[in-house]
């Protein structure tokens, strides 16, 4: 993997999400700066590492040149010199533009500035700064060290030439990008997720199913497709030999009558507890922690199947 | 594989659905007869046998003493002393009214009656028979020789005992079965895939992103996670030491938000001509046939590893 073109890169935050960045950066082989003042910055990002290493080495994206992650406490010696900015802070705004007017005081003018918000839109992040045009989002599938893809979205003032920047950055660390070409709310991956929980929720809550039935209709009916065929492709090859046309001529107004049917639960006090309750014993008594060692065992290994330049 | 509980199957139907479970049946080592009076029913069903055959091999379900499924032209003598009636019509009421009386009049008074139905109830099946309380919906997913899942769906006379008996009959051939404590139009699967094709085709129509990036948000950041935990399970694997609980606490108000950003969108002729335009685009020459084939041999290599009795 060639990264002599991708200079050092600074991530603002050592969170869940900007830990797992620092130690995919660093793992990926770049010159990594993180900034974080918390006493226990350095603790996560070490954790980070010794969780994402055999992850990468499974999956073949770790470096056989690895970097160690430099703790900074200031935003202004972490990003001095760098050719890309990961912001990583919590998603609150003021603390956010703070933080890029640190940036914009000691980045080099040409750094690209790229947040990980999932819930802000680009448009505002931008605004204020000096150079809206270097912002935008490019927001990681978690854990970052992990999953592919990285969803680039520009706002109002980003300027395309730094969206094709970005895209080359996050690819040469074969990472795969998807473009928005308009910002959302939520992006793409949290809104589909979200549309579907929806649903789930709705059944739970009506009580046509249990938790752990929902979710096995997904884990055992829905999943293996998803990693081959988006929706769209799905539905394209239930169309016969005219695809999609066929599809919608023959199935349209029965897609139409089932979106009418969907639900629109809330999240209210029976719901909540009715999940919980549900997910608890759908958990058969294991701790959500030893469930997500579970989850990265079984994720790896259908990763290195599914990966684009895997077995194909 | 233990069959010797299970007597012959008759299905109904040798369209995809039906020749599908006559292949999965038979191939696992079932007496089958299919009643199907069109005169290529014994070239599908032999195509089906043929695809399923290696699909099965590689899963570990093949039976060692896989048998050839008999046609018959009428329902009555093929369900003469079956223990199990698959039903597979098309989703025409009057059609399958008819079927069941003919079942009715020839068919042991303790066969299990299931239908494939994606759409139609089981109260509403149900309506007008001898038996009632022996009709259910077991809904396959497609193709049924691959998939592991059944939808298990009682009507307001389907009695606990038949279901019981139902599960055991599909858990015995290595199938996964899910049970519907309340009928919904679509049952489980159809209702969470469609409302994410929703949000999808939203996406699309209003220029948010394009099918092909869509698709790959699916494919890339949701599809492998979606093999090893439920909609549910994530959220509550995100949601720290108090699972489901702390998630809700903390995200609960935010996905609501996203909820209520969700689309609404129609399949009108603008969103369809868009839809196959942009299908056809992500296609990159690839016929849906071609795609189907690609599909089919990416998914085994998945579900081989995510069954789970398998690697686990």
């Amino acid at each position: 993997m060639s990264t002599d073109v991708q200079g050092p890169v600074a991530v603002l935050g050592a969170g869940t999400i900007g830990a797992a960045w620092a130690a995919f950066f660093a793992l990926a082989g770049l010159e990594v700066r993180v900034a974080d003042p918390a006493p226990d910055a350095q603790a996560r990002i070490d954790a980070m590492l010794e969780r994402a290493r055999p992850a990468m080495q499974a999956l073949g994206t770790l470096s056989d040149r690895p970097t160690v992650p430099q703790l900074h406490r200031d935003i202004g010696t972490a990003v001095a010199g760098v050719a890309a900015i990961q912001e990583a802070l919590p998603e609150q705004l003021p603390l956010k533009q703070q933080a890029y007017r640190a940036v914009e005081a000691a980045a080099p003018a040409d750094a690209l500035l790229m947040s990980s918000s999932s819930g802000l839109m680009p448009t505002l992040l931008q605004q204020g700064l000096a150079q809206p045009e270097r912002l935008l989002i490019a927001h990681p599938c978690n854990p970052a060290y992990l999953m592919p893809l990285v969803e680039l979205v520009g706002g109002q003032a980003t300027s395309a030439a730094v969206l094709d920047r970005a895209e080359a950055f996050y690819r040469v660390l074969g990472k795969q990008t998807v473009r928005l070409q308009r910002e959302a709310t939520g992006h793409l991956v949290n809104r589909l997720q979200a549309a579907l929980w929806r649903e789930a929720v709705h059944l739970v809550a009506e009580g046509h199913a249990s938790v752990a039935d929902v979710d096995r209709a997904v884990t055992e009916g829905l999943g293996a497709r998803w990693t081959v065929c988006g929706p769209h492709a799905i539905f394209h090859l239930s169309g016969g030999a005219e695809g999609m046309a066929g599809f919608l001529q023959r199935l349209g107004p029965a897609v139409e009558s089932w979106w009418a049917d969907l639900g629109q639960p809330r999240l209210d006090a029976a719901t909540r507890e009715r999940l919980v309750a549900q997910m608890q014993q759908a958990s058969a008594g294991r701790s959500p922690e030893a469930m997500a060692r579970e989850r990265d065992a079984h994720m790896l290994r259908v990763m290195g199947l599914v990966r684009p330049d895997g077995a194909g």
